[in-house]
């Protein structure tokens, strides 16, 4: 049960944005900006990012959200499984090991980053902005994991929920639904025992 | 030095969000909105709250900084030093000592927050909004730690920098500074050996 007084039907980071919408714009506008927004990092690179920042930070509504956005885009299911496992023997280019190795010490804490895993990076030709971005990303992620588990939102009752979102997330993006979240009342039967 | 090419002149988050400003944008406003916005919790509170969460995340620039904000605000320098010791036996309310522990979980974790937590400051009168900002603020400034010592941006050369910021913090909030930032290379000599 949350902590504080949540729309029943809503789940997650869901039910936050719309509890408090005004605080919700610019949460979304970073959001959209860091992973939809033009980078030279795929959306399915970022997404992956998100993932294992929201894996490691054990948050389960998140990484479930985010793993199946990455295999939307990714077009499959093996690398976001792979990667819970060990970002090392992952099927990612060696960039994307140094950047995921970057963002897991990122959740862990900012003072882990050391100039060795930065100049892996580096070597494996992440260019400055792609390092900043990740390290931005792993903290925003840190941000929704702790706001996400530290109200104690819901977990969606019915799993068609992460299919509905990953369409959302994958064709609009993070910019809020103009017509709400009622829609999912409906849906997904949040509300139904 | 950081990890990335920033200004040299410009220490700590300052540099990060003129490093990227679409980005900065929304961080700003959601700061400005949870930590100046209207609120029950006064600024000094919020204050406190950035402060506990850097000091637990032990980032030293956002500590400094957040420090010297709230001692401005509340006319004294005991209780955040006070604070720094042990929340419990601190000169605050208990529903600020209540809310400033949920602030210290959700640093660590948002899944260490409970329902004991939430309860005492529920008794000690806090409101679902109040604890809501509580938690966003201490996610948005575990965010903030880890953008800031992940990318290993520099401490001001000079004690100067964090009162000037706190000026501008207090009297002018969190948006961006309309003429930027090139003013602190005169006012707190920062790029001089």
């Amino acid at each position: 049960m949350p902590h504080i007084d949540l729309e029943e039907h809503l789940p997650g980071i869901t039910s936050l944005l719309e509890y408090r919408r005004d605080s919700a714009e610019p949460i979304r506008n970073l959001t959209q900006l860091l992973m939809r927004g033009a980078s030279t990092l795929t959306e399915g690179e970022r997404e992956l990012i998100a993932t294992v920042v929201s894996h490691g930070n054990q948050c389960r509504f998140c990484t479930a959200a985010h793993a199946s956005v990455t295999n939307s885009l990714l077009g499959e299911c093996e690398t976001v499984e792979a990667i819970k496992q060990d970002i090392e023997t992952a099927p990612v280019t060696e960039k994307m090991k140094a950047l995921l190795s970057i963002a897991s010490l990122v959740q862990k804490s900012g003072k882990l980053v050391t100039s060795e895993s930065v100049g892996r990076a580096k070597s494996a030709g992440a260019t400055d902005l792609e390092i900043h971005d990740t390290v931005l990303i792993a903290a925003l992620f840190s941000l929704y994991n702790r706001y996400v588990d530290g109200l104690a939102t819901n977990m969606p009752k019915d799993e068609s929920y992460f299919k509905n979102l990953t369409e959302r997330l994958t064709t609009q993006g993070y910019r809020r639904n103009p017509g709400g979240y009622d829609h999912l009342k409906e849906v997904v039967n949040l509300d139904k025992p």
